[in-house]
């Protein structure tokens, strides 16, 4: 970064995560002028070693003249994480800085801030990070009434009305995928590189219609292998479709004849996008690294006027 | 072994599943003069290492002056285990010792053979292992029409009539307890020692009538660790429970007004007891290992006259 540009830096906006630190550099206008990422999340981490993450990446970018401040989300906000940041209770609307976590450092270039949480006390329901997506999209769409999907390894539905979320519900479906794709008997039965639509279509259907057979359709794809030589191709593509298809079965309260926008990964939101669009439910598609931004900058102007 | 047990050895009865090697040695009665077990399962063994592993529990058992037979069943008989043995096909007897595969050995004192696994063209599904204690049961219940359940890593349900497998369905229920146990985001809020009846018995009623929900369900256990205090013994009784709640809505049609005999572990066993209790099923409890060394000895007597 030259003299010039540093000079200009006003705010870093950090997602981080549980696997991954991802951070954008921006000037006082909101405009980024860089950005920055490393594999140092918050599960690698002691409670000491945030500090020393976060500098590894912007130390030569920081004026030495000034308070830089650093707003963060997510993981790094958990109880294991680098100090634990408040939940706000829905329904409420997603943090906008006012409730944020200042956390003491030794650098005394930056004051970092933790964006807190959200919680729902009945059912049960947390998250850390997709708070600040979902602040993001409201500010980008105020007068949005609908249904939030951000897919993931747990993937959140959120009800929005009047610029609060209303409700929201996880569901484990990512880290499951993952679980079963690499640590299970279907491991050498899934691991192809293409994918079938049409088979993740049928899949889907079918988890949607008998929900109940997921963990026999599951050892089906294993035996469907073994016995009638079905390709790794298709076998991603089924437990794509059951694992999916059940999800869209259970959180059927979500989108039934309401506006979705989906928040996620644009491949793994096509299928969602997809799954939907069998349902007669059109859903757009939003970026999750564009929405954190959005909602991190929000959040800021909030900080600012309170310090 | 003294040398007078030793002139006794008539059958070495081998259950060589995935993770473990299990044996008993019989005397021409079909007693069992000792029994042997490692954990040399298939899964860590290559196709020339199965000899010395079995021969490591046995070398000084075996006499010298004659060939002691060896009825192995299980993943021994897979592709990648020691020699693939055939598959029967369903509906059928389970395995009788008549279709057994002889595996070439290099020691003269022993002849193998591996027992035939059962599979069903559609929908696809494969066992190994299980034919042989559905075998025992029918040995010793003869004239038992009804539906045996296999509760373990890969529960199988199976129709059994006039002495033949009809069909059966393979529920991945124990595997994916064990990947959210050990793996899984879950893995802190469900390591408790205890078990609680009472929260397995509503998890279980509560998967049976919203199986479309498990993946939120399960989120349901980590969320409510976090914001209500769940301990980890109620975490593993709901885990427990919604994962064999799911299990029995998908397996209605084998049980639903059945005679149910149950063949696992009788921790695991019992668990599946209460939930069909739940349902209006008496099931009974019977001993896998009695019930694969009467299968095993079973298959010796017809391999015996074949040779």
């Amino acid at each position: 970064m030259t003299e010039a540009t540093k000079e200009t830096l006003a705010l870093v906006a950090v997602d981080w995560g549980t696997s991954n630190l991802r951070l954008t550099l921006l000037d006082a206008s909101g405009n980024s002028i860089g950005e920055r990422s490393s594999d140092r999340g918050m599960g690698s981490l002691e409670p000491s070693e945030f500090e020393g993450a976060l500098l590894d990446l912007i130390d030569d970018d920081l004026p030495s003249d000034k308070v830089t401040p650093i707003i963060c989300c997510g993981m790094v906000g958990a109880a294991q994480g680098w100090k634990e940041a408040v939940y706000l209770t829905t329904p409420c609307e997603p943090p906008k800085g006012v409730r944020a976590t200042p956390v003491e450092v030794n650098d005394p270039r930056i004051s970092v801030w933790i964006l807190p949480g959200v919680k729902q006390d009945s059912p049960a329901d947390v998250m850390r990070g997709e708070e600040t997506q979902i602040a993001g999209f409201i500010a980008q769409n105020p007068n949005f009434d609908g249904v939030l999907c951000l897919p993931g390894t747990h993937t959140k539905w959120a009800r929005i009305s009047a610029g609060e979320i209303v409700s929201f519900q996880t569901f484990m479906t990512g880290e499951i995928f993952a679980l079963l794709s690499k640590n299970s008997v279907l491991r050498h039965t899934v691991n192809g590189s293409g994918f079938d639509k049409s088979v993740f279509e049928a899949a889907l259907s079918d988890a949607m219609s008998r929900p109940q057979s997921l963990a026999s359709k599951l050892f089906g794809i294993r035996a469907e292998a073994l016995v009638n030589g079905m390709s790794a191709d298709e076998g991603k593509s089924r437990l794509s479709g059951y694992l999916i298809g059940l999800e869209l079965a259970g959180a059927r309260p979500y989108w039934l004849g309401m506006d979705v926008a989906l928040i996620g990964a644009p491949s793994l939101a096509r299928l969602y996008q997809d799954g939907l669009a069998a349902q007669g439910v059109t859903a757009s598609i939003h970026s999750v690294s564009e929405m954190t931004l959005s909602g991190l900058t929000a959040a800021y102007s909030v900080v600012k006027e309170l310090n």
